[in-house]
């Protein structure tokens, strides 16, 4: 294992490559037997549940319940919507039939032609129809209204090139679907939900993001704006993290979702929908891992502190045990997930390596030297800093270093970030300069031809409008028209 | 809504359709547009998320980790475990196509057919064979093992005749997937999880089973031993409420998982899988409730407590919610789950029925007169007792109500259910007493010529060999022929 880890490609030479190389190595996932699908291992599935349990709780305090819609799609519904069809049709997977049978040679299994269903049914790549196919029944009144729900689940869109956590066939994710009387109330829910995305993603993932609105062409397919949250990755390449949809009146208007008002006047409904995925997995190790391996943010780290005694078995184990039982306790008693480590499998610098490699944000290590100095050695994962200290106030001193560390990496990242946002007027200059990453400010005249020419001429996008800068009225760096405003514009994952 | 309560079928009319008839107007689920499939609404998937925190709690303290593994299977895998594909094949949801494309006059879509895959994919109906094919990877050495994976995930099996919860095309459960270094090991580790099963069972969901072990045609399809929980519903049906399987070495054979044991001699791995499913809450439906509605034992109540203040909007309606909000705020530290149900646009009889409808263990509601004499009325929803009791140690009180019925409608349903045990020695009884409902223990020579007859004659199954019960030989009532001990014999769902 300690072989392996040396086997870690370096982010310098190759970024990608690195990407892939921790993704297996620290046990977060691996490639199934299933082109593009991804086999989640327990230590990423940990960390998954931990992104879940705050965000449902954050979901949960704006009103949204959750609720369960089914895996399968009929494949009408596809049809009611325009655009939606456009944006999905392209990479679903399709179920045909409802049986297999056995071979004529009985060595094997072969579906059964006599099996076929009427209608074929789609693996849904998100939810929007039936979920509004069902409203229809749940709507009557104004009183129904706001409707608020969530569902956690698997989607399905047939991609050609994946990647784990970035992009694969199947991936889990949570999608919010909400029903207002209003324009104004559904635009409201969207914009609010972009700001939940945003208060997780820097908040607990410790990871900046940029809000902002998609252009048309980048929108969600069926929506009349997308809201977005925008990573940018260690190689300052654009992470689209989570997305917020007001989709209007279309929805309601394809599945004929209409309610009475408080005048007794039917209207159609007012839609949102919004949702993060296992793609955040990607933004977190992208935003903070190093050469040695994953940085994990402290507050959704699977296991916060590991503690390592390094003693011969016998009395001095069991000395050094007694020493850090306490400290144990008091650290679990604050919440804080502790793995003591003392098996004898596996020798200590293995211990080291392996717990680097799963961005374990805390180390403490205690060996004969300690227990006569009565001392402890701590070491953070983000400096990789040591120091040994006494017992005194050794469980808060840990604490803070957890704090101090979920701080400290989120200041780093956005400092990284920020230095790598640029004001660019001149179309010669930014072709040259995209190439090395970063984030773009560029005015842009509002056409798709624009926008088209961009992405033909560097692959960069225009990742989203950004809130939070000052705008002023510029002119289009490549069409030299009139701009209203900056957009960001950057090569994406 | 109250003329809807009303049109609540009573048992005695029409179990059946009670049943139906309840988990629509109770808001649990509904029929979705694709057969067989339902829509689990906020308030029935507010009861599953309650069933998973807890079973996932238990789960990881048996050491169980969880994962998640691809929804699609490819084919060919189903061929591999003999048994298994005839258990599975012939339900099956299989994906063939991977693309849509708009139809030629462009108003639908239509499945492109170019975009066929080279070798099917099916909807998982269970997960052992990818999750066998993905150990193979895991499992080198004994320090792998035990090795104890969960997931949390849905599943599909295309059934004819499908009912909401307890048997649909589409479900939510969770399915374990342990492995093992030796035989006595994954035995042990089967066992382990059916208590698991039986301990949620009778101190969460308040439903008292009969563990036991499947007769070999009633096993899973690849097992050497099932393990099962069987509730008896208030119509004496069973219902096979959740399931621990010893799978021996087949699926390692199958797919080749073998690990250096200490002496560094390759041997197959010991497996076991068990799950439980959605099919729990009609467990919980069909144990508990009444004419009136849902009875919901308190430890998975969505909601716990319901206030409902009676007045004047204004004065007296602020003056009711003063008194009431210390109690409001005592219950919630104490982590129960309350809600003041103040909106005005319903009346308190369309509340108190909805709540009664719902299950919601204890409803507390202060009028003007309450005001006067300090006081609130109490109604359990168990035993629809009502009781006016003042402020003093109100909390306390109402936290002991929910433990006392938690406790009573256990007792309830453990007294129904063994009033209904019968022992039976004679077939024509049995014949004309098995049409009641109950469960019969019955001497059983063991042969699968029996079972069968049996079930041709009275759609009655073997339900398990049980444990629990004091065995002894005798004679088998159908064939005369010499029986080792009793099994449960009842219709089931």
């Amino acid at each position: 294992m300690a072989i392996e880890l040396k086997d870690l490609t370096k982010r310098s030479d190759n970024y990608s490559q690195w990407f892939n190389d921790l993704v297996v190595k620290a046990d977060l996932a691996e490639q199934s037997a299933v082109r593009g699908c991804m086999v989640i291992k327990p230590y990423g599935y940990a960390i998954w549940e931990k992104m879940q349990q705050q965000l449902d709780r954050m979901f949960k305090e704006t009103g949204a319940q959750n609720a369960y819609f089914p895996l399968l799609i009929p494949k009408s519904f596809f049809s009611r919507e325009a655009e939606h069809v456009k944006g999905f049709a392209k990479e679903c997977a399709v179920v045909t039939h409802y049986r297999l049978r056995a071979s004529e040679d009985g060595n094997s299994v072969e579906v059964d032609p006599s099996a076929r269903l009427e209608e074929e049914l789609i693996i849904r790549p998100t939810s929007e129809t039936i979920i509004w196919n069902t409203y229809k029944n749940w709507i009557k009144s104004w009183r129904d209204l706001p409707l608020m729900c969530n569902q956690w689940c698997n989607v399905m869109r047939w991609e050609m090139r994946t990647r784990p956590f970035l992009r694969t066939s199947e991936f889990l994710w949570q999608e919010g679907h909400t029903a207002h009387a209003t324009r104004e109330e559904a635009e409201a829910e969207a914009k609010k939900m972009l700001e939940v995305y945003a208060k997780f993603a820097e908040e607990w993932m410790a990871v900046p993001v940029v809000c902002g609105v998609k252009s048309e062409t980048e929108r969600f397919a069926g929506a009349l704006d997308t809201y977005t949250i925008e990573a940018m990755m260690q190689d300052g390449k654009a992470l689209q993290s989570g997305t917020s949809h007001f989709l209007g009146q279309n929805f309601a208007k394809s599945f004929d979702v209409t309610f009475l008002n408080k005048e007794n006047k039917a209207e159609y409904v007012w839609a949102t929908s919004w949702g993060v995925s296992t793609r955040l997995i990607g933004a977190l190790i992208m935003t903070h891992s190093d050469d040695n391996g994953l940085v994990l943010p402290p507050k959704l780290a699977p296991i916060q502190v590991v503690i390592i005694p390094i003693g011969k078995a016998g009395e001095q184990m069991q000395a050094i045990a007694d020493k850090l039982q306490p400290v144990v306790e008091q650290l679990r008693k604050a919440g804080i997930t502790v793995k003591y480590d003392d098996v004898d499998n596996k020798r200590p610098g293995f211990k080291f390596a392996d717990y680097e490699l799963k961005g374990v944000p805390v180390r403490i290590v205690m060996g004969g030297r300690d227990l006569e100095s009565n001392t402890v050695e701590i070491m953070r994962r983000d400096t990789l800093e040591k120091e040994t200290i006494g017992f005194e106030g050794l469980a808060e001193h840990v604490i803070s270093v957890l704090d101090d560390m979920q701080a400290n990496i989120f200041k780093k990242a956005l400092d990284y970030r920020n230095a790598r946002i640029y004001e660019c007027n001149d179309y010669e200059e930014f072709k040259q300069r995209v190439k090395e990453g970063g984030f773009f400010l560029c005015h842009w005249d509002g056409t798709e031809e624009t926008e088209t020419r961009i992405k033909e001429d560097t692959q960069a996008t225009i990742r989203c409008i950004p809130y939070g800068f000052e705008q002023t009225e510029g002119v289009d760096m490549v069409s030299g028209k009139p701009a209203k405003h900056r957009v960001i514009i950057a090569r994406s994952y």
